[in-house]
């Protein structure tokens, strides 16, 4: 059986590995990350909460045909488990093209599945400008 | 052991008591719906997370201090368990004082505990103005 600390880190390899496949604009990689369930959802910033995994995958393919250029800087990451459940928190600071920077306040919610963990949720909402300034340190 | 569906019913009269525990302004309440642990979090509408239930108190504290009358109306209400974990799916119809209506995403954790299932996380995310219109007909 795998050690706390080995959960840990196969958890956050699946919360990074989500966030390089969305640079990449690879919706192979997606399937490779996200559980394919019924109650698999996404919440988008700024809108409803999308449920089931062939509706949140075509939700990520729309996405992707209008995304150029884009990069997540994560900070404050905190992941926490208990069971066959993990959920973590990060703040993603997103440059779109070369210049346009948002803040967005993501929760990820994970299921160990019998092939490892796995994607169940995604809920990033937006930061409100009056609320703190994004981390420009990866700007370049 | 009771069985999957009492186990839903128990986890909806926790998060519809949340609701009406915000409606009331009511901290006492809260602090018997949340579990006091130091991953619980909050997640404010255009804000980053809060993390810690002393946290997450204070904010609801100075949450009411500025609220006057407040009023949640639930729709698309979905909830999922899994063992000792369970998540809901809200879409909340929020009404401020007698006529400022908006539209909110939430996604609330619970966890089973000795004392019940208790809430880990409210996560709510303004729905932009593009995305639609919030349910007016609780509005009298």
């Amino acid at each position: 059986m795998a050690s706390g600390g080995d959960q840990r880190k196969a958890i956050e390899a699946v919360n990074e590995a989500f966030y390089r496949a969305f640079e990449a604009l690879d919706l192979g990689a997606m399937d490779q990350l996200w559980a394919a369930r019924e109650y698999t959802a996404c919440v988008h910033p700024g809108q409803e909460v999308i449920v089931g995994w062939p509706e949140v995958r075509e939700s990520l393919a729309a996405l992707f045909a209008g995304t150029g250029k884009i990069r997540f800087r994560l900070t404050n990451l905190r992941i926490e488990q208990k069971g066959a459940f993990a959920w973590a928190y990060a703040l993603e600071n997103i440059q779109h093209g070369d210049d346009v920077l948002v803040a967005v306040q993501a929760t990820n919610l994970f299921e160990k599945t019998p092939e490892g963990w796995k994607l169940i949720l995604h809920h990033a909402s937006p930061i409100s400008d009056e609320a703190g300034e994004p981390d420009t340190d990866f700007l370049q």
